[in-house]
This record gives structure tokens, C-alpha cells and sequence, in this order.
């Protein structure tokens, strides 16, 4: 373990040992597949990840947040990629496995939250659930709502994504016997503070049965529901 | 307009002159009664204000936020003021206007709830309007808001109590024609952040016609829903 | 109901049914027009909407924060709507109603907020209420509002919007007997924290009468207002 | 519908119609036992709660957040509750049901964090879960942590309880397959603001795989956890 | 400078060298009178400091925010000195200095904010100056305030104090050519989050002339008034 | 006063009652030039007024927040107008008044508090007072503050200009007999909040004497320091 | 690991390993003694842990945050342990090492800041350091805290303890070679906010080799400066 | 000292003495480099200052967050800067000094974190200590950290850096006996608000030993871990 210098750290960024320790063993560990969470990395260090990748096909990579540059960076690599680019996630080797498990139902409050929503379902979809998705169908218009109640009491956990007021998972979780997870997103304006107002929505949603995870979290939410809903 | 020094200072908060600027002029500059706002003021002074308005029994005088030892100042004063102690509300003369103008349907989500709510339905009521008042109708048990579609839909105006999550307004605006008066109240704990939770969930309520007020705030609440439903 | 897969989550976004649930019974359940918020969604989403409601001339649809990319998608599908930059807002059909009801004034304190005060006014005129706008009547210049006084005392409604302090609507609030709907705007910078200082502002009125929308919401503030004042 | 009047309005808070609207449907909608929420209740407004609970002795009801004051009111009328003063809980009929579904463990951080957990340990016991408690093993020492791995991992859901930094439940969702419910506590002082430091940290955990729920709410975690867990 | 032990430390508040550093040299460097701000100080370390101090009797001595307890610590030491209970505010010694410089008018919006009102009053009189206080003249009714324009008018320094929507200030500034010092106070409660909103009203005034101090800070308007209109 | 329609709306903002509500009595009843806030405001509503005020040339007109298509705009309209784009601030017409009064003295802390502080200065310059400015001087190095000590002692008013930690007022305020104008800056990044952080720092300086304005408000601090030392 | 059941339940709370797992291991893992936080946990569980404790002399065990019942459950079962009421602190066995490394010099910027300098100033005793305290140095009167240069020079660690404007660190900072440890205090009031002003105040220091801890944490800091002035 | 005028201003910002007072004495008085903070100052302004530099090469000077721009504009005046674009940082003379005194190890919790990683390892190795840098160690793989647990034993003070959740540096502190010094970063989103969430994290670590510094101050973190560990 030789102590850097100023010459070295000219380099240090260039190598995989210098920008990232992956944890390929989550996979074993945990039973879920690695994620590389592209926002914050420049294109540079995604391509050099995605390459350290490359020799690892025996189980799945998913690749989120990952904007156009950084999507055509791992695209170079990893040619043959899915690539969700409303989601902006990509996920190699393409195929998800088959589906096993409960459903996960992925539900959203308008047609704004969609990009958090696809990430949700492809997530759960790539940990190798069953998915389904309902649009737009936020509590202002309830009977919308209530019109989906059969698909949602069908489900091993709900994934509910909304912006705004966040209304729609306490609804939902009134609704359902299984768990809801709930995804507050950055939809909306004002006093909406980012996604702060669903977020604090969610975590106080009268109704019991409701985990939440970060704003715009599709990622976390379709992995946590995929994790209720293993088989047993 | 002799400048005060230190001993007249001594006396200055003794009359009605040093207290307080009544504003008698307001019921017929805006048509409604005037209100004490008791919070803040000792009780030595809500009882120098009561006095002053004893000699002003031509319009009706509310007391808002009058806790037990504030109450007992007014009620020495004026003993045959209308006293609700949930509501923390005395109104004096006692008797309430002729009821005119559309009905005001006060619903609030919890019994925590019932004393904005019950504050927001006397002061409608002292100002002149029918009301009626629901109880525990959150969003949690949706059929529970649902069975008082058409008691909801007869109001001029409703108002709707609601701490926690807050949805309730969002839910009832999107039944009804007309305007919705929203009350976040402190009622929840954690994220609730005293009742920060609910307001931004009202003012981000996806369903139009929905008017915030301050948070536990049923004065202004009852108050304006008067004005709204006034007749014309 | 067939469970989604990795193929099929490739065409999701292309058809109405994918990105929206359109709430066409609401004119007839409320008695107001449908609104789609354009921010958030992309042109193409936006167009597709615009198509579904193109075959539903029977009653105006307005469309919210429309900015120019998302205001060229619909005046391709719909050029003859009426547009205004300005207020960032499109009407389809681009005729009004004949005006009923009372008369709905929207005051704004300062230039800057002219873009939300305008689309206030031309909510609750497609809403069907004749409207009158004033400009810049700040309480920095208290002369300039009390200017104003009766044009204020005339209307069923005062919606008056305000950056910075916010202090304007309590002010009207305390000359007028109609109901006041505040809007706060993101007008300001510093301590103004994109709008939160004229929302407290406003949510703390001294004054009685004010109900309070989400920041920028202008089209809030229109459509409460056109309710207050609907014809009985 | 009669509408109220003033004098009506004085008997408003003593029947159970006045003051809630219980939802003894719920076992039957959604599976779980009925909660009565405590806190912001009057001891008078529990106890007739309580005396209509006690003609449905034919499913648990618990009563949470429940003080000193509060539990006496409800042990009146429901002598033979069990009473977890600890967790502020109460349950009736006191025999919880016999475990069935997979196994939820209760960790946390540290002492002081014990009655939010015991609060998530008794919730899940009586909506039929077997469950077990693991004290005092914040990531200070993460060799105590490290240590429980097994236990951990033989989990069907673990609900980490954690105050202060709430980095507990990050590092726990890195070990083990299942879900894992986080609550934030208001145990801490100074930057802790009441928890809203935990409850950032569990929202922002760089594992995936946990479920945030509001500060302080054991219930809710609990509740959620046996969700997970339900028997299929 | 001897190293601490424990033993020594035992010791170590009793003394006034262990407790505080007075700044007797201020008056002479500043101009202005010593201040001890009691609050979060002992009775007994009080006590300590006005011993000290009564060996200073050359210049005026205030103490700040001494609650009954406090001021009885102080008026055993010094029993002569003036004690404004309201204002929670003791001189010493107890006359105040022969007025000088400009007028400094205190103006508050409603009775709750008297205490901090008079405190400031009290202040700007003991550093040398004439004092009128105005009571009660918010602006939900503005004819108040604009009666006493002149008054306002013929002011070197105008200290407006105000709780809730804190929007005197600006209106006074409008009013006035002298410079107005705001002071938000913690009166009001929800959103007006102990004193946040009027302090970012005051903040965001539209008309330029007001500098403000910290919440419920009355003793800082005060110094700073008296500072502004000094005589030359 | 007519009601407006579509139609006319279309010309709503095109002239300057459209626009604006223009204060030239201000001069006259404060004293002061009138200034035009010119961020929030579109170039051709900015040229507009400057049109507006070509008419005025009998007392100064600022124009405030002008960046450079704005600045163009009214260089256009008035070409002789004095520009500071440091300050991004215009002055028309471009001489000052001869300076009277006491001396504001402006200091900041750091380099990239220049353009406020030179706002601060160009404002007090042009409503006629002497002023100078030191740079440079923030707390982290105190020898420089204090080898100013004499400097600052010679101000009728000293405006300090800080952002980050925001102290350099509070040791200001401890070294002169004048008041302070603090204004906090955005300059910083991280925990400084946009300037929050230094905007409590000087809200809560030890030393009294120190009065507040918005963060970045140059504008207003070179007013009110203005206000301070004028003739009398 | 047998699960637990409703009735092992009620005996969860009162043995050792029922409420906390000690890490006695710590003291040679990390070289520091236990500490115990006694906030939050009720005096029974504080009672229970002292004796647990009593039972390994052989290193020494902090008790912070101990108010006067849980000093008093301490000092029943330990009563030879060293308390210091100010402090809230205990430590046992009570003779504190001898001393050795750096000195830690700890200054606090008020007499209310007294308490968390004298924890800070006794945990670094009882890790071993010899110690200076310096009382009442704020910067409103800087010649006090230049006075003291040579002192805070000595040091090889300065604690700075400070509420209101936090800005005594950045200044000694400034002064000193050794690094400072700031500690912000809840002293103060308004927009102190609890002690996040001169917490922001302290994170954004001009002057470099400032290290933050939390609100009112001597205890912290204390450690943190006998971590860095240890022997080497 | 001349008062400024108008015509003078024109010039304010072209001189040395017009945008900076260096400190060139701090070497001298505190024993460590100067350093120029460069994001705030213009492109000109920094080549100002770099000129002013260039003639006092007998100690190192460091650029912090130094853009392109920036950096191009030092790089022309003194072109053989070292030059670090990943961490933002130039230093010139470019040669640091020979290693002495503790080493100082860097770690991070993410590959998006190195960016202020590097920035704390280059200013350390600028103030003249051996240093290394730990990549990519965050605790949601807990045995990555553990593995590096020697190495990080070895250190004379630890410096972590991390977003998101920031549980890293409380881990790291459980583990060794130096002080941590802490640096949030912004990286992250949603509820990570831009890094307050890490910074709340850290500064309620459980384990006590950490010094937290602003977010993503890299520059600040290596200078307080160059103090830590000095040669003595």
C-alpha cells in the first residue's frame, strides 16, 4: 500500500480499481443484481464500469439514471443492451429472467410520473416478477381509481407513484390487502418543493401498510416490491 | 401627543387605549362581526377588551383561541356569552343571526380534528349561515367519504379538516361543484411537523377549487366559507 | 388483463391509454372544463392528448403551463385554439362563454406577476365569469391600492396575486366584503425562497377571507374564483 | 339531514356518532384488526370509543399512543386488555392469534429506541405474526451488528428501528435477501430536528430494498411488516 | 495559568471570572449601555453578574429577557433598579438619561406583540432618546395605520413591530422618509412557524427602508433606533 | 370601467397601464428616487417603462437587476443612462446629486461580494450621499478588519456586505458607534444555502445595532444606509 | 433463539440484555472509555446499566446527559462517581487519568454556553488530556478573544462552544495553528432556530480547520479534541 | 482616504486592491498556504489575483473549484501550475512538500464522490502529508469497508467522504482510534436536498470522533486532517 504522490494522482481516475470497488458478490449475498447508478459519474468512468461489466454476463446489470451521454457510453460497450430511454435505464444481458413471484402492479397518479414508474416495473420486471402498469389515475378523479380496484387487489404489493399532493397510495393502500410501497416524485411546482410535499404526504397516509422510498426512486421501489413478492 | 418616559410607562398597559385599537367599524365596513383573537393576550387583557365591547351589544363579538383562564375573563365580564370549550370559542350576544345564505358542510377526517372543525362551523354559524357538520370521513376508509357524496354536494361551500396526510380536500373537490375551504390541522406527529404535512398537501391538491387556510386555523376557515355562501 | 413484459414496455408510451386517462365525465360530474398540465409531460405525450381531444369539441379544454414547444404540439393538432404566451395557456375551443355570474377581479401587485395573474383571468373567464384585471397596486404605495377601493368592493371575488412579502391580499382582504383567493408567486429572490415568504405571508393574513392557492397557481386561483361566483 | 344550530351544537362531542366513524368493515376489507389512534383524543372521547369496541369482541382492535390517562379510560371498559405501557399500546381481546406467515424481526439501534420498536414487535404479533426483538446494536459497534447476521437473515421482514444518524437499516438491507421496514425515531438532540435526520438518511440509504415509515410509528412499521410476511 | 483538575473544576462556577467576561469598557468604546441577556443563565449566575455590576453605578446597566425568577435575583442585588415585568426587562440604575436626538416611534400591529414593543421602547428611552408607542394598528384594517401617519411622519427612526403575516413594516415604510427597523414576533401560530413568517415578509418588503432584527428581538430594534437617530 | 374579454386581453400587455402602475409622487412623498426591479420582467416590458420614465428626467430613476438584455433594452430607450454591469445596475439620469449628509462606509467580506456591495454603494451614491468601500476584509483574517478600525469609525453608516458564514457584521457592529446594514450574499455553496446561512448569522449577531435586508439586496441596504445618514 | 410471545412480552424491559448490549470491548478497540447517553432512557434502565457497569472498574465510564432523576438512579448504585451538575455529566470510577498529550483549551463565546463547555472540557479529561476552559470571549467585544491569543495558541486542539452567530470559531480559527472544534449551542432564541444558525455559521467558515459536531454536543467534541491531541 | 464618486466607480474592479485583500501574512501566522475560493470571481478577477501571486513564489498557493474557465485564466498567467481538473484545484509552485507528519487517508463512499475526495487528498499532500485514497467503500457492502479496516487503523486521521445517506464516516469512526473528519456531498437527489440529508447523517453519528466540515468542502476536510496531523 505505497502512499500516493502528486504524479500518481495525475492517474488516478483512469483505472476501475480508481473510480469503483464493485460488490459483484451482491449477487450470491443478496440474490439481486448489481445496479450502477450513472448520475454523478462522468460518461468516461460509466464506459470503463460498463466494460468491467462485460466480463460478467452470468447474472444481470441494471444501469439507472443514465441520460442520453451516458446511455450511448454503455451502449459502446454493451451493444446488445435493453435500453428503456423514458425510464433511463438500461439493463445487459437484455432478457429478464422468467417471471416468478407475485405481481407487482405499478400504479401512477398522472401521465408526468411515467418515467418513475417505468423504472419501478422494468426494476421489478429484471428481479424476475410478473408486472403490470395502470396510468393516470390520481384521487381528484377517485372513481378512476376505484374502477382499478380488482387489478390492484390482485397484487402481491403495489408500487404507487405520484407527484403533487401524493395522495394516491394512502388511497390505494384502503383499498388492498397486500403491502403498498410509495414513490413520491419531483412532479408539480411551487410549493411541491421538489417532491417534498408527496413525500411528507405519504409518510403521514392515515392508512397503515405503506413503505416509502426516496423522491423519484423508481429503482428502490421496483426492487423492494420484487423483494415482497419473491417466491417463497 | 406628549411623549410617554419611563413612569408613564409604568402604566401603559392598564386601559383599552394601550391594549388595543378596536375595529367597530368593521361590521359595516365588511359586513361581518369582529374577533378577539385571545391567544397571546393575558388574561387581565382579554377581560379589558370584554369590557370595552359590553357597551357594543348591536353586533356580534367572537372569541377565538380563549383556553380556560381566558374564557373565565370573558365570562365574568359577559356571563351570558355562547361558550363552547372544544372549540375554545365564545361568541357574544349569544344568539346567533337568522340562518341565510347557502349551507356550510364542515367534514373533518378525525376526532382529533373536531375542534377546528367545530370552531369552523360556530363562526359560519354566527355569521349567519346553516351548517352541518361530518365527522371522521379520511381517506383511509374511502367508502366512509363516498356514503356523503350528496350531503357534500348540497353545500354553497365546504369546508374540510384534516391533519396527517391531509388528502381529504383533494378528495372532496373532486365531488363536488362548489369550492372547498381546506384547514390542515396539527393533529399527527414525525413528518407531520405540525401540521407542515398537511398544508403542502392541500395547496398541492391535484382536483381545482380548493382554497388553503392556516394550519388549525377553523376561524378563518368557517369565516371565509360565509363569505363564499353569503346571500346575494 | 395480461401481465406486461420486456417487449411489450417498449410501445408504452405511444397511445393515449398508455400515458393518460382522460376525465371526460368531469364537465358533466363538476360543471367545469378538463385541463391538462403540460409541464412534465413531453410534446409528443402532449400531442397525443391533444388528438384524443380534438373529438371532444362539446366542451372547452384548456391547457396549463404551456410552454413553446409544448404550445407548437397542440397548435398542430388544434390550430385554432386560443393561445397566450404570456399565461403560458391554450383554450380549445378558442371561444368563451357568454359571461354569467358574478364578476371575478384579479389584482396582481407588481409587473412580474403579470403571468400568473393573466392566467387567472383567463381561467375564470372560459370558466364563463366576465373578469377585470389591475396591475401593480404593491402596498409599498398603499395610495395606489386604496386607489382602487370600490373597483375592488364590485367584485363577487378578488383573486390577488403577489411575490416577495405578500401582504397585498390581506390588505384587500380587509376592504372588500367578497371572499379573497390569495396566490403567491415565485416573484423575488433571497429570503422570498421561491415563493414560501408571500405563502406564509398570505396563510397569515390578519385579516379574514383569504383562501390560499399553490404558488404560480394561476389557474387554481381562476377556476376557485369562477366557483365562488357561479351564478345560483 | 337536519341542519345544527347553536343549541344542538353543545351536545355534538358525546355520542360515538359525533365524534367517529368506525370501520369495523376493515377486518373483512383488508384482512387486519382496526386501530384506535389515542393521541389528540380526549380520555372522555376514548372511552366511548372503547364502549362500542366492546360489542365487536369477534376481532383485535389495538389502541396506540395511548398514555397513562388514556389507557386507564379504556381499561374501564375493557378490563381484561393487555397494556404495554412501554409501547403506550393496548390490545382487545388481549390473546394475539396464532403466528402463521414468516417470521418478522424487530432490531434497534439503541435503549432509547425501545418503545417504538416494542410498539412494531406487539403490532405484528397481533395481526398473527411470530416476531422477535434485538436490542441496541447501532453501527458504533458494527461488530454487534454483524454478529445478529444470522438471525437477520432467517427473517421474512426485518424492521429496523434507529434515531440520531438511522444508518442502521441501510447497513441491514446490505445483509440480508428480505425487505426491510425502516423507522426513523425522534430519539437524538440538536441537528436530529425530532428525526428528521433518520428519516433523511433511511430515505437516502445507497441499499435498496428498505421501506421508510414515519418517525416514532412502530404501528405502521409493524403493520407493514406483517403485510410482508402474510401467509400465502 | 494554571491546568484545571477535576477537583478544581467543582469550583468552577462560582465566581464571576468563572462565568462571565464583562465588557465595561463598552460604553466608553461604543457609546451605549451595557446589556445582560438572562435568559439561559441561573438565577444564581445572575445574581453573580449584577453583583458585579453594582459596583458600576457610572453607567446604565439592562438586563434582558429576565423572567420573574431572574428579576428577583437581580432586584435582591439591586433593589432600586427599574423592573418592567411586561417587557421582562430591568434598568440600573433606575433613571433613565435625559432625552436626546430624534424621536423614535415604536409601532405595533396587534396587543400580543406589546411585550416585545415595550422592551424596545424601554431600550431606545435608556440609551438617551424620546419614545411614543403606538398600539394595534395592523394593517387588516388600514384606515388605523394611515390615521397615524403624521405621527409615523414626524418619527427620526420608525420600530414597527409584528407577528403573524408581518406586513406592517412594509406598509409603513411606504409611508415614512425616515428608516424603519421591523421586528417579527413569535405571535401567531401553524405556518406562522414561531415568528419564520413574518420575519420573511419583513425580509421580502417591497419598499425599500426597513432593516429587521431577529425575532421577538425587541431590545435590538431598540439600541439600533436609537443608534440611527443619535444626535450629531 | 368595462369588463375585459378574450379579445382585448390579446393586447393586455402592450402598453404601459397594461403594465405597470408607475409611482413618480414617490420622490415627492419619501424623498427618494424611484427604482424599477427589472429581473422577473420581459426586456420589452423593462423598455416600455424606461419609455415611460424618459419623460420624468426631473429626479433619478434606477433600474435594478438589469442584466444585459435588459440593460440593452433601456440603453436603447435611454442611451445616456450610467451603467454598472458589475452592479448590473442603471441610473437615469447619469449624475448623481451633490453628495450631503454622513458618509456610508461599504465593506464585504470576500471578492465575489463586489456586485452587491456595489449596488449598496451606487445607491446611496445617486440618493446623494458620500460613500466608500473597502473589499476584502471577512473575519477569517481579522487583522484586516481591525487595521480598517478607523475607517469604519468615520461612517454615519456602515453597510457590510457577507456571504458564507456571514460574521463580518456582528464584528462590525462591536467596533463602531454607528449602525450596521447587513446584507447577506448567495456567495458560498453547500450548508450556505443560497444564503440562509449568513442571513441567521446576522439576524442573530451578539452585538446590537445591526439591521437585516434580504440577501443580495444591495439595493435595499444602500437605501436604508442612505436614509440613515441624511441631512437633517 | 426462541420467538418471543405476548407474555415474554411484559417481561421484555427489565434485564440488562433486554435493554442494551454494552460494548466493553470498546475501550481497547478504540483506546476511549464507554459512554453511556442517558436521555431517553427512563432512570430504572439507566439504574439497571450503572450496574452493570459497576462490575468493570477497571475503565472508566461516562454518564452524559443525566438530568437530577437519572444522576440520582446512577449515584444510588455507583456513589463514589464523580458528578458535575452543570455538565449533566458523571463519570466512574471518578478519578480521572493522568494527564497526557496536548492541552485541549475550550472556550465558549457566553456564560449560557457554559454547560456544554464544561461536558466538553471534562470528557477530555477523562480520556486523559489536561485542560483550559476560557469564559465569555464572544466576538460582539473582539479585544476579549485577542486578549486570550496566546492562550488559544498554546493549545494543540481549541474547542469553540458558541450559540446565536455561531462566529467565534471562524475567528479563533483565524488565530491558531492547532485545529478548532466548533460545537454549536441551542443558545439563543428567534432565528437561532434551536442552534441551526450558528451550526450553518460554523459549516460555512471563512477560515480553514474548523470540524462541526452536533448541536449541544460537548461530550463530542470533548472526545473528538483528546482523539486529536492524544500522545504519539 | 478620498470618498469615491461615480466617475471612480467606473474603475472599482480593475486593480488588485479593488477586488482582493490577500492575506500573505497567514503562512507566516498560521503555518499553512493561502488559498483562492475561485468559483463567485470572474475569469478576469482570478487572473487578477493570480498575477498578484505570481510574485510571491516562496509558498505554495492553492485555486479551489477552479472551472475551466478559471483554470485557463491561472494557467495563462502562471503556466506551470499544477492542475487537478477532476478536483477543480491548481496549486502553484506545483511541487508539494516533502511528506511529513501522520498520513492522512482518504476514503469515499461512492465513484461520484471523488471529484471532493481528491480535492481533500490534494490539499493535504499540499500541506505536506503522506496521504492515500480509499475508492468506493460505502456500507450498503459493509465487507468492503471492513477489508480496508488496517489501513484505515494506520491513519493518522481519516478523511471520509460521502453522499447520499453519508453512514460511512459514523462506521469509520467505530473502528479507529484517529479522529474522522467528515465531508457530506451532494451527491444524490431527491431527499438527499442536495446534501443536507449526509450533513444531518454525520453530525449525528453515533460513534463519537467526527469533525464535519460544509458540503462537498473537500479543500476543507484536507486542511483540518493536515492540522490533525502535524509533526510535533
Amino acid at each position: 500500500m505505497p502512499e500516493s504522490n502528486a504524479t500518481a494522482l495525475d492517474d488516478a481516475t483512469s483505472g476501475i480499481d480508481a473510480i469503483a470497488t464493485l460488490d459483484h458478490d451482491r449477487a450470491r449475498r443478496r440474490g439481486y443484481p448489481e445496479a450502477v447508478y450513472c448520475s454523478g459519474k462522468s460518461p468516461d468512468q460509466v464506459r470503463v464500469i460498463a466494460s468491467e461489466i462485460a466480463s460478467h454476463p452470468d447474472h444481470v446489470t441494471l444501469f439507472t439514471r443514465a441520460d442520453e451521454a451516458r446511455a450511448a457510453a454503455i451502449l459502446e460497450v454493451l451493444p446488445d443492451a435493453h435500453h428503456d430511454p423514458v425510464a433511463q435505464l438500461l439493463a445487459w444481458p437484455a432478457q429478464p429472467p422468467e417471471p416468478s413471484g407475485e405481481v407487482v402492479v405499478v400504479a401512477c397518479a398522472g401521465t408526468s410520473d411515467l418515467p418513475v414508474a417505468r423504472e419501478a416495473e422494468l426494476t421489478a420486471r429484471y428481479l424476475g416478477r410478473p408486472t403490470q402498469l395502470i396510468v393516470d389515475i390520481g384521487i381528484a378523479g377517485v372513481h378512476r381509481t376505484l374502477a382499478r380496484t380488482d387489478q390492484l387487489r390482485s397484487a402481491g404489493c403495489v408500487v404507487v407513484v405520484a407527484g403533487m399532493d401524493g395522495a394516491l397510495p394512502g388511497l390505494v393502500a384502503g383499498l388492498v390487502e397486500a403491502p403498498v410501497v410509495a414513490v413520491p416524485t419531483s412532479v408539480g411546482y411551487g410549493a411541491a418543493f421538489g417532491g417534498l410535499a408527496p413525500l411528507l404526504t405519504m409518510l403521514n397516509a392515515c392508512a397503515p401498510g405503506v413503505g416509502v422510498v426516496n423522491i423519484d426512486n423508481g429503482y428502490g421501489a421496483g426492487h423492494l416490491a420484487a423483494q415482497i413478492t419473491r417466491p417463497r
